[in-house]
């Protein structure tokens, strides 16, 4: 958890800009004899895959991933296994469109890292945004798509709970359509109004915000770890390095601070094997580690910040001047923050899982 | 940031439980040549003192910090300087009352970690929390108080700007008022009020969750990083490893999710040496990396969960009952929160200088 | 292994001075449920302890060690165990001599790490040689003490195979010989020869150097990990760290350079579950893991800097003279370092083995 | 250091196999503003690429590498610069001999990683060593291309100063001679001797280990850190990574061992702006800090284990047998660890000057 290295036991490292030559990743430490192929992944890349709807950038990328290393299968196998070392996962960039980039090479555009790149570094691929770029979370999903396959009796799935200032009616929270419509709603109805509210976002120009929910179910009590290494920690971590994101809450979260003791309390009972909790405000964490309650972990996505109004800015001279960011946009980026998200769960726990086997010897 | 160490290149190490010996940390990496002596720390510490006021826990714990190792001075020196080895901060329990813990020894405590620590490790220091009370936060106080030191142009500053339903009003905002009343108020006219509704709350044997904000001045543009190791994700990482915490947000946060791109958009005119934002819905990070503004963080505190109202449980052998969690205890965890998250924003901060320092020698 | 930490899954922190209030050290990540107590580590503790023959240094320090943290017991369980938590293992200074260090202030002593701490800090505590003082090793020590009870079916054992020129006759070498004498030398009769040699050597105000091998027996087949998580990369950065060490070795060793092909080869024959070595010049280690053969490591240390032959030297400012080291010192560290070896190898072993559990799920 | 990373402030993580599609390397926490192109990185992997004598094996591998991310140039610009954002450096694998792979995946290769991989995973990629083979190492070299580059001040040499049984003439040695003869010997007269020791011991079927010495000028006193990031700790850990590498030392090394103390003290005069020492058996480092002098390294490489000699071994069923490893090996691999041990040096050494800088704030 440190510059482009994500994770403890289960290692992501990411290298990449939007337009060189290719994104991807390596994936150190997962652990050996996991059956996994390209299809596996690509599956999971498919569904964060820019161009497959009209609320989506229309940049033209195949995303198809290539596994260089880590995986081995011989005639006398029924397919390729995981071996335990660094699997190398690379994915070209195809769509490079050439473009005059004079504009963003020139100006700071709002709410981009155009101008704190260039404070730290001195210099930047500005190019589609270079390693800025949401493009690097397709390196994410990719590992995150190893990642499940580690945890096998984990369900991890995640849905846009609110698009701008609309938010789903709860009551009528169903996974079963989230991958029904292309705003993975899980209210049907919330999806077409969403639909409505975004054309008329695309074409005014302009961008929205969301809140996207990710739930872990299956997690068994006792992974994470207490202080500076406990699960609500690590996921915040992990939703926070997402692009776009500016708030995370784990359970009850920030409405938690409105609560009584007596509300917040989840009561147990008891449950055959384990406790039975009777509500889940805690959202499955208890000191940093899992209660065997789903993880429910909310995080908000601010608009795109790439809009066709124009908005006050400097050059990189200090000339005041206006842009407006042409090119192609997402209208609302927290849709396609749904795959990251579960992925960034996915290595979370994933993550947690070998360190909880390897400390204390327990494989459930 | 992993286990119980915090930070990259300054590392924190905390060790210690609630009614053991004695609780402190180890702070590694610390650079040489800063005056330091316990009285530097020790202010610091007595902000987060229990038994300070009524509304906080009655615990009589002086919480006396002593500095093992990691400072010198001989009689050509002025003062006690770091020598940039190990800074071991200890801080021994006092008021470890003797009392009956078969209660909370037997039963699960809702909201607590008392299941969870159990199904991870198979035993638990259940004698006041153990390892999870936020009796530990003190060592974190202590080494942010050094922390502080490395980056002195950063002036750090937090209040509670939410205390049950009640809000402070933006408008009467004020960083003067925030020592002048024990709940660490900004607004002095909630303060009073909160006084009340705190009482009332305490006479009720019951508890209240808060909102604490945490601000820091003066931080120049380019500290953070991308990607994994972002100033956004490592300060989430930061408060939500802090005791109940819920939710973090940084800037305009999870507001930013009902906003349009127009109205998100932090324009910018000439600043004369750098870039003038017009407004900080990005709370002072853009792409992992300071901007030069305000960094804001707000986190979210939960009730405290030990409550007089009995609530449904079960016994560690299954059997369903009611617990009343009696003992000393805060009405509302959140105050004593706000230097626990000041602390921990000090933590982040010298990590990130000495890391941007590191990768590219620029000390400002 | 960065800093003053050591390990990745088993973390130990080291922090003090040698003649500061006190030494010691935070361990990490220590298996949950193991019985421990002061006395068990005690035991080895005393076998490093200064002042137990004429053959080490005066000074009196008892080394009690204090666990602070992470073990638990109450009137319920047979004795403390373990809880999972950081173990804090405190061990106070008490011989810290009230002397004149003007010399050792003012003078670079050869061999020693004067001038380079004060080239990297600007500042040092020089009193005893501060942080760089081998009393760190007691820490160590105390740690290893830890580690080997996480891995109980593993014996580790330490010898001093060369005193100066001398080394063991490997006909005789007897590990029951080596608690017999002072010297942990595993040959009785040199242990008598060398014993001669330090007196003369004690008297000439000189010192030795030695190499000491330290060997893990039980150790099953698959500990380690290939690449940059070698189980030999990580014992040669654990012996290597210990003061005034300058050579690390594991199986053939350097002789391997000498060596053909044919001879450097282990052949292999059934042994039965599993490949049985008819040689062992790998010394246990193959491609980075633990072949199941014994673990064999040898590492050089040099003569004690601290000599009573006065060294051409200069000042800190740079005005050339002579030193002579009084003071309490070992005629040769390579002695104490039997017990820091061991420790080393306790500790790198265990945390392998938390790594290896982690990745497979393999316990044996 | 853990895994398949190597590194604290500067981070390479390797990944690929002998016989997959494509070994690499990312390169995390490079500084930001040096000039970098293929050419740069391509120089130093031609001195490691197999093929170019007859004392090297005949795999007929290009190592071509290509940059993938972390660099940035546009037509303003003189040529590309790092970015500060991870370097991705790939070498496809062209001499994927289509070979029958059975004898070596049915049976053990004494002194190869055969059996303890199979131990650790369960399975194992066999083709040509798969993960343990030698061919990772042109990652190291490519990416100690980069380090060099950070280190400007810094030169790194390394020479082959032991062949089987003969050792250089130190009197003879002279770095101008290293790259005027393929065994990258420093001394005319051993190079030739060496030849002909090579030739019979390639026709013989044979193979012989070596003693390869690196070598570091320019480093200025300050660089490395006490106890456990020791600059020699690290140097050993980096050098014992190395494929086949038995044992590492540190300036005098295992010859310190019989050395007294007197003979062992780098006496010090005056020399001007900081101490001149009159030796170095130190190796350049004290405390684990530098100390201005150069930094010797050796490590023994022991012989290819792959020879034509028939050794006694078993299958992977537990059955013996003989086996002769054919195909194309390096009659001594020492010779190609000479650009490795320099690489790994130049890893060490930019990581420890980032560290340092980060730390302390001094460039120099």
């Amino acid at each position: 958890m440190s510059f482009n290295t994500f994770g403890h036991m289960l290692r992501m490292t990411t290298f990449g800009e939007s337009h060189g030559v290719a994104i991807g990743c390596v994936l150190d430490g997962c652990p050996p004899g996991i059956p996994l192929t390209e299809a596996d992944i690509q599956h999971h890349l498919d569904r964060r895959r820019p161009g497959q709807s009209r609320f989506t950038t229309q940049r033209r990328e195949p995303d198809t991933v290539r596994i260089l290393s880590g995986t081995f299968a011989d005639e006398r196998m029924s397919g390729p296994l995981t071996t335990g070392t660094p699997i190398c996962l690379l994915i070209e960039n195809v769509d490079r469109r050439s473009k005059d980039y004079a504009d963003i090479r020139d100006k700071y555009r709002p709410g981009h890292a155009d101008f704190t790149y260039l404070a730290k570094y001195g210099l930047r691929d500005y190019r589609g945004g270079g390693r800025s770029s949401a493009r690097e979370t397709a390196s994410r999903v990719a590992a995150g798509a190893v990642a499940r396959k580690i945890i096998p009796g984990v369900e991890i799935r995640g849905a846009v709970v609110q698009m701008g200032k609309h938010a789903i009616d709860r009551e009528k929270f169903d996974w079963a359509q989230v991958d029904r419509n292309p705003l993975f709603c899980p209210d049907a109805e919330a999806a077409e109004k969403w639909a409505d509210v975004l054309d008329a976002t695309r074409k005014a120009g302009s961008s929205l915000g969301a809140v996207i929910e990710v739930v872990a179910s299956g997690v068994p009590a006792g992974w994470g770890a207490p202080i500076y290494g406990k699960l609500d920690q690590d996921l915040a971590s992990a939703m926070m390095s997402i692009n776009a994101v500016k708030g995370v809450e784990i359970g009850a979260g920030f409405a938690a601070g409105a609560l009584s003791g007596e509300e917040n309390a989840d009561e147990i009972r008891d449950g055959g094997n384990a406790p039975r909790f009777l509500s889940n405000k805690a959202g499955g964490i208890l000191g940093g580690i899992s209660s065997g309650q789903d993880i429910v972990v909310r995080f908000a996505v601010k608009p795109t910040s790439s809009i066709l109004s124009p908005r006050r800015t400097v050059t990189t001279a200090g000339e005041e001047t206006e842009i407006v960011t042409k090119g192609r946009h997402d209208p609302c980026v927290g849709i396609r923050a749904v795959p990251v998200g579960e992925a960034m769960m996915a290595l979370v726990l994933a993550d947690h899982f070998l360190r909880h086997r390897g400390q204390t010897g327990k494989s459930g």
